[in-house]
C-alpha cells in the first residue's frame, strides 16, 4: 500500500490545480490503480471521498505528505558524488518533499572542495561528523560497488536509519535500518526478459 | 519470479569463481531469498542441485543469461544526456550484461557533438533514424519530466519495445511496449514513511 501513496501525489500534482476536487476513478486512472483499490488505500489514511464529488485535493494531498513523513525535513547524504551522485544532489525532488541535503562525499582529490547546487563536496573523512552535526537520517549510495558496504557501514554507526543504494551491490544492514535499492541492472535484465519471451513468442 | 532471476545472477557474480558448485541455502543467504524459493525458482528454470553438492555455478549462469535474454545484444538508446544520462551511458552494467548502447540524444546544443564512452551524443532530430538503422529495443528516458512522454511517442512509433523511464512522470505506452520506472522520488518517500513511522513509535 505504502509503495502507492507516492503514486498518488505524484498524480495529484500531474493533475495540477484545476480542480478543488477529484474523484477515485480519475486519481486511479493517472495513477494506473484500481479506483476500487485507490478508495481503500485513502480510507487507511482517514480520508473518504464525497459521493458524486471525490475528495478535496488539498486535504488529500496534505494527508499524503503526513502520511509520508514529507513534513519533517528529513537530512540527506549523498556519498559518492560522480556523475550520479550530482544527478542525484541535484534532483529537485529532494527539495520538492521537503528533503534537506546536508552533506555530499567522495575521496576523489578532483571532485573534493567543488561544489553541487550550491554545497561543497567533502573528503569522506569528514561524513561521520556532518551526519552527526547535522543529525542526517538518509544516506544516498552512489560509489562504486566495492566501496559500498564500508560507507553504509560507517552511515549506520554514525546514526543514519534510512539507506537508498545505487551502487550494483547488495548491502547488509542491521535490522533496524530500511535498505532500498535502485538497480537499473535488474530493471535492464527484467525488460530483457520480456523481450526475449516476446521474440520467442513471434517466431513460434 | 522474474525479478528474482537478476537478483540471483548478481549473487552468483559476488560469490565469485571459487567454487565450481553453490548450495541454494548459500545462495539464498547472498540474494536475500529463503533458501526454498531459490530452489522453486531454479526448478522452474529447469536447473536442479544435486543433494549435498549443489548447483554447478556455471550451467546456472548460463540459463539465468538466457531466460534474462541477455545473450541476444539488445540495442539500447539514452535519451537526455545530463548527469543522469551521461552515468547511465558510462554504466558498465549495459556492456556487461550484453546490451549495446548505440544512441545518445539530447537537444541541447551544449551537448550534442560531445563524445560519452566513446559515443557521440546526436541531436534528438536524429533519434528515429539511428533505432531504425540499429534496430534499438530499449529507450531509457532521462529527460525532464516535461519532455518524457513525447520522447517515448517517438521511440514506440520508431519500434522500440521496452523503455526505462527515469523521468519523474507518469507516461504511457501502447499494451505491447513494456515499461518500467526508476522511481528515485517514491524511494525516498518510501524511506520517509519509515521514519516517520519509527519516530512515532520511539515518541509513543
Amino acid at each position: 500500500m505504502i509503495a502507492r501513496l507516492p503514486l498518488y501525489l505524484r498524480s495529484l500534482d500531474e493533475l495540477g490545480q484545476r480542480n478543488p476536487t477529484i474523484s477515485s476513478v480519475r486519481l486511479g486512472a493517472v495513477a494506473g490503480v484500481a479506483a476500487t483499490q485507490v478508495r481503500k488505500d485513502l480510507s487507511y489514511l482517514g480520508s473518504y471521498g464525497v459521493r458524486g464529488v471525490g475528495y478535496r485535493v488539498e486535504e488529500l494531498r496534505e494527508r499524503l505528505h503526513r502520511e509520508l513523513g514529507l513534513t519533517r525535513g528529513w537530512g540527506v547524504v549523498v556519498v559518492g558524488i560522480g556523475n550520479l551522485g550530482t544527478a542525484l544532489a541535484e534532483y529537485s525532488g529532494l527539495r520538492l518533499w521537503g528533503f534537506r541535503v546536508v552533506g555530499l562525499f567522495d575521496v576523489d582529490p578532483a571532485r573534493v572542495g567543488n561544489k553541487v547546487n550550491g554545497l561543497r563536496i567533502k573528503h569522506l573523512d569528514r561524513m561521520e561528523s556532518v551526519v552527526e552535526h547535522e543529525q542526517a537520517e538518509i544516506g544516498i549510495i552512489a560509489t562504486p560497488a566495492a566501496a559500498a558496504q564500508l560507507v553504509v557501514d560507517r552511515l549506520v554507526k554514525a546514526g543514519v536509519r534510512s539507506i537508498l543504494n545505487f551502487a550494483p551491490a547488495v548491502l547488509q544492514v542491521p535490522r533496524a535500518v530500511t535498505l532500498r535499492r535502485v538497480d537499473v541492472s535488474s530493471e535492464l535484465q527484467i525488460l530483457s526478459h520480456h523481450l526475449a519471451r516476446a521474440a520467442g513468442r513471434a517466431a513460434g
